[in-house]
């Protein structure tokens, strides 16, 4: 009871301190919160961007190396840092807001000037429907969505589903058969390496929510699908970018990838057969990859959705046997399935375990006659799609020379990725926007290449995914915008 | 340029400011743990737990009252201490940890002793499904999946969805066609206040991730469906719980609900008909919510997926032409369309567009096929499901009479929620994961009451899902492990 008593004083003692320390903190966040307002106002005079990469990259190693000389939780330190920075910028922009307009470096999406517009595909895809819903004829060459069918078993299976009663809840993972027959098509021993998810997007996004937490690194490689970037930053994890250029071929700078990872860092994404490019990584090059990965203890998510539309040799991370890498495929591509949303992941069967904790909250399981299509889906060879985008690709590549633009030629996956012509004086194209707006005024509908990277404004990517004719009338149309003449 | 000069030194000194001071903030965190691992210690000796709403609520207060008297935003000031109050509590647990076992209030799974088990209705079901495909035959009163079939129109138009090759990418929201239905039967003229989502689930997982932010908070009346807390501790939002009990009928209670608002407070979760209690609230109750949301800036999260099963005038949050209210609703339930996975949501223009953000980076778009059935299960009259559903809680009620066993009866929804007898000498049942593992042996599967919140550890949730014969046979079978007569 005397123990108690003392334990009672004890524990009052250190709230008391808890609370102290906690109004310490409070003070000193406010007041590094004053100065990120200055700083804001000093950078609106210089007319710099509230976002400087190096410099917050310093502030977090040395946060790094202080946590760790301290005995603190690096983890918590980032996290910490993470949140303090992003109030920051918050209030950066405040105090830049208090300036005249016009030495402004536009922050919010209303102010941006025209040049400065960025749209990804997904939306130029919303508003090339909403134009075809008001009578307008769209050529849509900015959407990865085959235009041949999907195969008449996952039609059968779908429309089977109903008599069978099979529309209930399943399996988190998805439903046994299904996930044997993944695992089987993978090359995986063990069911429980795979979950179903509504499309590969949920895989992804289950991957980098259920592994990564707040304030973690995640390294992509751009051009990308800017899905893991909008995943990581959804929870809160930071991105951080490896760029390639068109003149090395889009072949990732391995020295610099390696120079990026600190501790913070936690996971690698991958997107070979790459979209937009076409990129396929070669054998050495993968090889090296997934060693660094190893032997820095990442995550590497490898989004394989193209890989059946690969035309040179392609390696899966999945031939590594390596536990940290997650696998994410898709029904979309390969079977022309978009529309029934499914898709899934092999990883380690610890990985799956928690990316399913991500699938239970979000969505329960997914729909079961689709995952009785997809189930039908894998039986089916898909070698005539395959061809046939092959064929479409060429054609496309073809044409693209013929109109001089510069860009590398597809190995693999549905698009091609070329530079816009850096103009003499008769050039009317400011950017991939100003192209994009251009063409969607003719009905023809492009992906802006900067939805796949920043740096990428004088890209777009132009989908194979429709017959050669359409893909024939678009480009003509660009040709024309671009001032290019029409080959004889 | 003399006064670029100047500025590029004053943000050089600005940024060494900054960084001295994030360090010392940095330092004051790590203190703070430290005092907090202490606590851990001292009441792991004191078997307290570790978890103390009032104390973090004075310390809330405090943050609230300093941060106003120094001009620093209540709202990061909120932001910060939950942050440190998360950091607290795993690291509190850290220090208990380091005590003797038998001292240990468990914080860790695989740590927990039997009667501190907690498992929710899902992976009781989960569990279940197991056991079925290792052939056992299992009654499943644990899972709110009516056995009456989904409407032949919606399993026609998922057929014929593969012929008209109406499988593709839609509108994130969904298709026009469904949203306009939906937007009539919700009684809003606008489609653009209409999201299409795969589940009712994901509708409160976008609202939730859409519109909250790391360190808000989020309100709760318990005992409740345990999404909006899993979706909560998903983005970092804290979650608040308001209890309400047997005695006062599931009442909220109003003063208290008002008492838990601060400046951190974004969200009330409303989830009425109530899952697992069946309550409706009435009339006047709700208008009190909703002009307490409405006087506070709050959203009003509305799960209303029962509301065609609410068998005493059920008031929508829909009725009150809030424009934070976030209206959600299923397919699920009313058309027994689960494993379809559709639900949707309305609500302002606004908030759906945040919230479609959120379906943009998880998901695309619902699957089409489903989407179509959706729209041919809209036209159905689901009365013939209401009146069966009323029939089977009113067998179910009389049933848990006949056992003595004390519950609510329900207004409405799927399910009766009854109290464990706090037994005489005789009893064997500890709590309710006890008798649901012993029910589970005997092949019947139902619902811990604590999945539905810490506190109701003493109640079970028993679903009306199943017919009455197999309703019996489960009731008997828990009669029997509960030492309760058989009725004559």
């Amino acid at each position: 009871m005397a123990n108690n008593d003392s334990d009672g004083d004890e524990l009052e003692s250190l709230r008391l301190q808890i609370r102290g320390i906690t109004l310490e903190i409070m003070k000193k966040a406010h007041e590094r919160m004053e100065l990120a307002r200055q700083v804001g106002r000093v950078k609106g005079r210089l007319g710099r961007d509230i976002k400087d990469e190096k410099a917050e990259q310093e502030v977090r190693l040395m946060v790094i190396r202080e946590a760790q000389a301290m005995g603190m939780s690096s983890e918590f330190a980032l996290r910490l840092l993470n949140m303090l920075l992003g109030e920051s910028e918050a209030v950066q922009a405040a105090g830049m807001a208090q300036m005249a307009p016009s030495s402004i470096t536009a922050t919010n999406d209303d102010k941006k000037k025209s040049s400065q517009k960025k749209m990804t595909h997904l939306a130029v895809f919303q508003k090339a429907k909403q134009m075809e819903a008001q009578g307008i004829k769209i050529i849509h060459l900015e959407v990865g969505e085959p235009d041949y069918s999907a195969p008449a078993s996952a039609g059968l299976a779908l429309a089977s589903s109903y008599a069978q009663g099979r529309y209930h809840y399943t399996d988190t993972r998805g439903i046994p058969q299904l996930r044997i027959a993944i695992a089987n098509r993978a090359g995986v021993k063990d069911e429980a390496r795979v979950m179903v998810t509504p499309g590969g997007r949920f895989a992804v996004f289950a991957a980098i929510a259920g592994l990564l937490r707040p304030g973690d690194e995640l390294i992509t490689i751009e051009p990308a699908w800017p899905a893991y970037r909008e995943c990581a930053d959804f929870i809160g994890a930071r991105t951080k970018v490896l760029r390639t250029s068109i003149e090395s071929g889009w072949t990732p700078d391995l020295r610099e990838l390696e120079s990026m990872i600190n501790s913070a860092t936690k996971m690698i994404a991958l997107n070979y057969p790459n979209n937009p490019t076409g990129k396929v990584l070669d054998r050495k090059t993968m090889d090296a990859i997934v060693a660094l990965a190893r032997d820095r203890g990442l995550y590497l998510l490898s989004d394989e959705v193209y890989a059946d539309y690969a035309f040179r040799p392609f390696t899966s991370a999945l031939e590594y046997d390596y536990d940290r890498a997650i696998v994410v495929s898709s029904f979309s591509k390969t079977y022309a399935m978009t529309g029934f949303r499914v898709g899934y992941a092999v990883a380690s069967a610890d990985s799956i375990k928690k990316m399913a904790r991500v699938q239970a909250a979000g969505v329960t399981s997914v729909a079961e006659p689709v995952q009785l299509a997809a189930l039908a889906a894998l039986a089916e060879d898909p070698s005539h799609n395959v061809e046939l985008m092959k064929g479409r690709l060429k054609f496309l590549s073809a044409r693209l020379k013929e109109m001089s633009l510069r860009f590398v030629e597809p190995d693999g996956a549905m698009y091609a990725y070329p530079q816009l012509p850096s103009g003499g004086g008769e050039m009317i194209i400011q950017d991939d926007m100003d192209l994009v707006e251009k063409l969607l005024e003719k009905g023809v509908a492009i992906a802006p290449g900067s939805g796949f990277g920043d740096s990428y404004k004088k890209f777009v990517r132009i989908s194979a995914c429709r017959p050669e004719k359409e893909m024939e009338e678009g480009l003509a149309a660009m040709a024309a915008v671009l001032g290019k003449k029409e080959a004889p």
